[in-house]
């Protein structure tokens, strides 16, 4: 028996009840979490049931968090009100909001982070790349390494993790330099691009064969005379923020830890360490 | 007739095929967007047939996006090999990546996006709210204008827009002074907190009252001598640099707007504005 729309009255008379896994969240709100499989018409019925419970207790938001294995419990689900809040590859979160309310609900993830890695050695060479898939495919420009920070990375790490995985080259990361939002890059979803200041700690290159075509230290000015970098602001900027950096005074932001009050995890905190520094000094005097 | 597993074999002899509604992506792969009802046995006997005609031809990538009304359609495809991509309120995404090597496709999007907004007067008292949730509910602590940029907002137009909700105050955008990045911030998701300098615009407060239990302009010494202030790092590095910011010498990351080379679209670019000024003064001298 599925649990399509016209069950459900015949649902509630005869369909066993089960409680439904569930805990209480930090917000007045409950988390259903499924993990053993359940006949969909008992699903339905048991939701109903403590929908009914939870709303005479005022309870707010109530979140279900269904494994891929138990996608047959989403249509029921959805039949009580219940929409999508996010997804990840193994699991659907759906959502869902008792009181009379508006939700207070927090947004689903808006933002992929990207960040790209300016390396210079000390023959003014920059670390460059050709990629073999993307807009820049087959027409011979350099750019610098770029990638995607993975789930629960630092920026500074995936910055590091990223020109060592391209190019092979071990690398300190040093300042935050700029950074771009951009939208709808993919799909609906918005982009942070973190420009990154790294430090060579080695300097033979051992290209990365399933994306990159090619990969090599070049004089900086060979980079800047490319009409692509040119044409294109993006680039233009950064190369001018770098070179800022490297040959001027130009202070972008490096990463401190600090503890969080609440739960005495570590985060990294990103700022003008070289003005606050200046300015610490400068009242101490 | 219901998509359950077992009418998979007579379904591939006895139900209909029917084409699904696709277009080719840029990257070699198709996406299936369902708009219309379909029963699920044809649409599993149409998805194999096309899966089956993809392989051959060297698709690489295949997306279905299901809105939340076909979400019976899921486990029809979960059967085929797909996995979920992302969700959003109203539809699920789902992948499956055609050859035989580890897929290239895009992550989902990891971050969330929050500001938190410095704005000081000229009698140097600083914008403060006490909130009606969260975690300092009900502590008497006064906090910054804090709030999660809606999807496809700019930072600084969020944070105008925070402060305008709260505290009914207009105020313009300066400079991002600082960020932070934390992980596990909400489920597995991870999030950016932009800690911006505004410049107040008006002085009368028009409180929100769903959210916020008190607000009001509080002389910044005050502030900083509430205990919360003092245990708090990623607060007191907030107020650290927002004062060496208004009295002494502190760049933040300022936006300018540029353009992408492939499309035109407009997007915003912050650096530190003041730095790379001087910087290109002194090269042109």
């Amino acid at each position: 028996m599925s649990g399509s729309t016209n069950s459900t009255v015949a649902a509630e008379l005869t369909v066993p009840v089960e409680q439904l896994p569930f805990v209480n969240d930090k917000h007045g709100g409950v988390i259903i979490e499924m993990v053993v499989p359940m006949d969909p018409g008992v699903f339905s019925a048991s939701l109903k049931a403590a929908l009914a419970k939870w709303r005479e207790q005022g309870i707010r938001g109530v979140w279900i968090k269904l494994p891929i294995t138990l996608s047959n419990l989403i249509t029921p689900a959805v039949e009580e009100g219940f929409w999508y809040h996010h997804a990840e590859e193994t699991y659907l979160m759906l959502a869902y909001w008792l009181p009379n309310t508006t939700h207070t609900l927090p947004v689903n993830a808006t933002h992929r982070v990207g960040v790209g890695a300016f390396i210079m050695n000390d023959k003014r060479e920059v670390l460059v790349v050709q990629e073999k898939s993307g807009v820049l495919r087959g027409l011979g420009v350099w750019k610098f390494p770029t990638g995607v920070v993975e789930p629960g990375e630092d920026i500074n790490v995936g910055a590091v993790r990223e020109v060592k995985e391209e190019t092979g080259i071990d690398a300190e990361f040093v300042e935050v330099l700029a950074f771009r939002q951009s939208h709808k890059s993919f799909f609906e979803k918005s982009d942070l691009f973190f420009v990154c200041l790294l430090r060579p700690l080695s300097y033979d290159i051992t290209k990365q064969d399933s994306e990159i075509e090619a990969c090599q230290w070049m004089p900086v000015e060979e980079f800047a005379a490319q009409p692509f970098v040119q044409k294109h602001e993006l680039v233009k900027y950064i190369l001018e923020v770098s070179l800022a950096k490297v040959d001027k005074e130009y202070a972008g932001f490096s990463p401190i830890s600090i503890k969080s009050a609440f739960t005495d995890k570590l985060s990294l905190f990103y700022l003008n360490r070289r003005d606050l520094d200046r300015a610490s000094g400068s009242s101490k005097q």
